[in-house]
């Protein structure tokens, strides 16, 4: 078939403007947050789960390679356009159902935008408590597609925790419907389960019925200052006798914090500066009771000399401050120049090791850059940033950073830590696999894509080469 | 190879005791609770994984079959010994690790008896919360093999909720340490979560990082009395009200009740005889003020005649005495007679429909047996008893059982329900798979299990045929 004529086929089977062509339209279609250069030879709107199948046949029939695309904000080029492949994008695939207050459930579309779900489900005082910086334009598809994480995943867990049934089309155009709403199904391999997190290579996950909580009661945010970096594993094996629920447990260290500060303007109102400092979010019936317990929880860390300082934020005013200092961290960095990034993860009880191996590497290489440490500690994923020193160049300033990178890695297998703890494998994290995974689990893994994808047409190059 | 060389090489992998061949020490190792009748040529009792692979290169060299075993109180028959088949125990697989209290999990070999990781784990105030009637038997190879449920999903979820990382041993002899402690590695499929559930037919598993929580704080248990089946879901959408979490939320007959109260010599404290109970269990920061929640919450309902009578366990003895007429029904069946038990499930909001189609049912058959009805509510899982009737021949009741399993099996699936909610599919539910299952679905299950088994050498003829 000529390029032509699959487009032709596609365009027939698409309700109007579900079809882009123009350069000039495709382009906004074919990269994410990484701003990887992609390319498509077209983007298809399919606005139904029928037209999505029609599109995956006449792509299968043509042997056009397909990328799925959601809100486009991963951050591992999983959603970057391949040369002479279709982009299949679930932006009209938007609909979501009636909320299910018995069962505690919803259906939504794939291009269900995050926030827009989360709006939905508040109207009921339920939650679907994935809660992530790009909730304003990822996808329910997308969340899926790449389970993830999130701020709220020490108390909830990554996406797959939150999705009983999904739809999702094969390469052959026939569409599986997943389980359903059932809680218990204990029939047969768990296809959810393995379509979840499978970035797009596996099939085009279409829709998906997704499990309900509730809302959180009253919550309480505390905000930390410790002495060092030891200190917060620590301060978390104290939290257990907590008699609440940690909602989350964030670190940061004082130049991050000083960064927000000086970038972004914030004030911080503690009045000692240490070297890192811990938010900690609790759950509780009574806000009162919450506060109390927590001031008594405080007070002998603080005689030990574990905390130094602390501020409790009980009104959501009080509660914006305190978080607006951790997650202003990203941007203000973003504001003052070239970063590296690391999203990686260790195991909880490695972290202080990790770290201290991460810094003595630093210190041995002295590259062109500082390191800036924050994130989530309970889930055992810092974020490492590296912000490239005002006048290196930008050559001396990668150099470095590769260097960097290759210990990094060999620094995390040997801890046993992965290569990319929330945002995926995609295009970017692929040639790291080997120190996430053994080489019998590759294996598998293009064993699986096989029985899937034969021809090697879903989001082909994502993941694992076949 | 002879049977005997394979006897020979076996043994000489395996220490002292490893290798059972005499008919009688075979014998207990061949069925589950099902009672099923089973066979095997021997059954190995390998000490550590090392012994697990060579006695998996052994059986696959020779092409001798597989049949991994745990704690055999499986209720589909997925552990019973097919005709020359090897049983593989992992009984002497029974190490357990210390436990992580930074990072919250401790790893233990499969063999480990549910109820031997719960003392374990609870001496450090941390929970496993997979809590099933069969724990002093059942093992946690046994638990992930077949994803377990057990009476705190509604709170806790399946077993797949509580692992991060398998160590499994593969056809060929391969060991795959998936995962290990990470609770976030988004690099590639999710082969734990695809393990879990399979039944041995994918790979071995021979231990498992397990996710562990806080224990519960205080627990207070409700007895309450309704008028009739709709009153239970309705009273589980009042109970999204109550400002405290669900620990469990179950139901039972009157019938039930009646046989636990003559066969079992239990008491019920409630003055008022109604058609359903419900058993609700909350938790909370304080038991007093627990308590009083709980009174203000009932008091409406009461006024409504949603509820018709009702009783609150606060001290352990109280609570004990609530779950044992829940608890004690299972045993006061099988002391009354013959029953065939159906462990299934439907989503939550069609539980009505569904239970008002198997009533018809046998209104309509009029069958030789009585319907006994309790279960899960909050999971969609209802447990359907059938026991005969005491004049009634065995012939007339399994031909009348059969009759009615096929009505019920097609009910199921007209409500996206499931013939399997918990016990898995073993041997006995495989033929029902369709019910629950598309071809696309079946098709992909095979050629996963061809991905991981392509001589069919693992727990054949389970789960899917090939």
């Amino acid at each position: 078939m000529s390029l032509n004529q699959v487009l032709e086929a596609l365009s027939r089977n698409l309700t109007a403007g579900g079809l882009l062509t123009a350069p000039d339209d495709i382009k906004p279609y074919v990269s994410d947050w990484t701003k990887t250069a992609g390319t498509a030879m077209a983007v298809a709107l399919p606005r139904s789960t029928a037209e999505v199948v029609s599109v995956v046949k006449a792509c299968r029939d043509a042997k056009v390679p397909i990328v799925p695309s959601g809100g486009r904000t991963g951050l591992a080029g999983g959603a970057v356009g391949t040369p002479g492949c279709l982009v299949l994008s679930t932006t009209r695939l938007n609909r979501l159902g009636e909320v299910d207050i018995v069962g505690r459930s919803v259906y939504a579309e794939a291009g269900v935008v995050t926030q827009t779900l989360h709006e939905h489900v508040h109207a009921h005082d339920l939650e679907w408590p994935i809660d992530l910086a790009a909730k304003g334009s990822s996808t329910v598809g997308g969340n899926l597609s790449t389970n993830a994480g999130g701020v709220a995943v020490i108390r909830y867990g990554m996406t797959r925790k939150w999705v009983t049934g999904l739809q999702a089309v094969t390469i052959d155009g026939d569409v599986l419907e997943l389980n359903g709403e059932l809680e218990k199904n204990n029939t047969g391999y768990d296809l959810v389960q393995l379509l979840v997190g499978s970035e797009g290579t596996l099939a085009i996950i279409t829709g998906a019925t997704l499990k309900l909580t509730r809302r959180p009661r009253h919550l309480c945010t505390l905000l930390l200052a410790v002495r060092n970096f030891t200190a917060v594993p620590d301060l978390f094996v104290e939290s257990r006798h907590l008699a609440y629920d940690i909602q989350a447990f964030e670190f940061f260290s004082n130049r991050c914090l000083t960064s927000v500060k000086e970038k972004l303007g914030r004030k911080c109102r503690l009045t000692v500066e240490a070297p890192f400092y811990v938010l900690i979010e609790l759950e509780g019936e009574d806000a009162y009771r919450l506060q109390a317990s927590v001031e008594e929880w405080v007070a002998p860390l603080m005689t030990q000399g574990l905390v130094l300082d602390g501020m409790i934020g009980s009104s959501s005013e009080e509660r914006k401050e305190i978080w607006g200092l951790r997650e202003g961290i990203t941007e203000s960095l973003a504001l003052s120049g070239r970063v590296r990034k690391y999203d990686v993860s260790v195991p909880v009880r490695h972290a202080v090791e990790f770290i201290d191996d991460v810094k003595r590497t630093i210190d041995d290489q002295k590259p062109v850059f500082d390191l800036y440490l924050f994130g989530h500690l309970a889930d055992g994923s810092p974020h490492l940033n590296l912000l490239k020193h005002p006048h290196a160049s930008m050559e001396q300033f990668e150099a470095d950073g590769e260097r960097f990178e290759k210990v990094l890695y060999a620094i995390l297998k040997s801890h046993g830590g992965s290569v990319s703890a929330e945002h995926g494998v995609g295009l970017l994290k692929k040639n790291w696999l080997t120190y996430s995974r053994s080489a019998t689990e590759l294996r598998l893994y293009r064993s699986i894509k096989h029985a899937f994808d034969p021809h090697n047409l879903l989001n082909p190059g994502k993941v694992v080469d076949v």
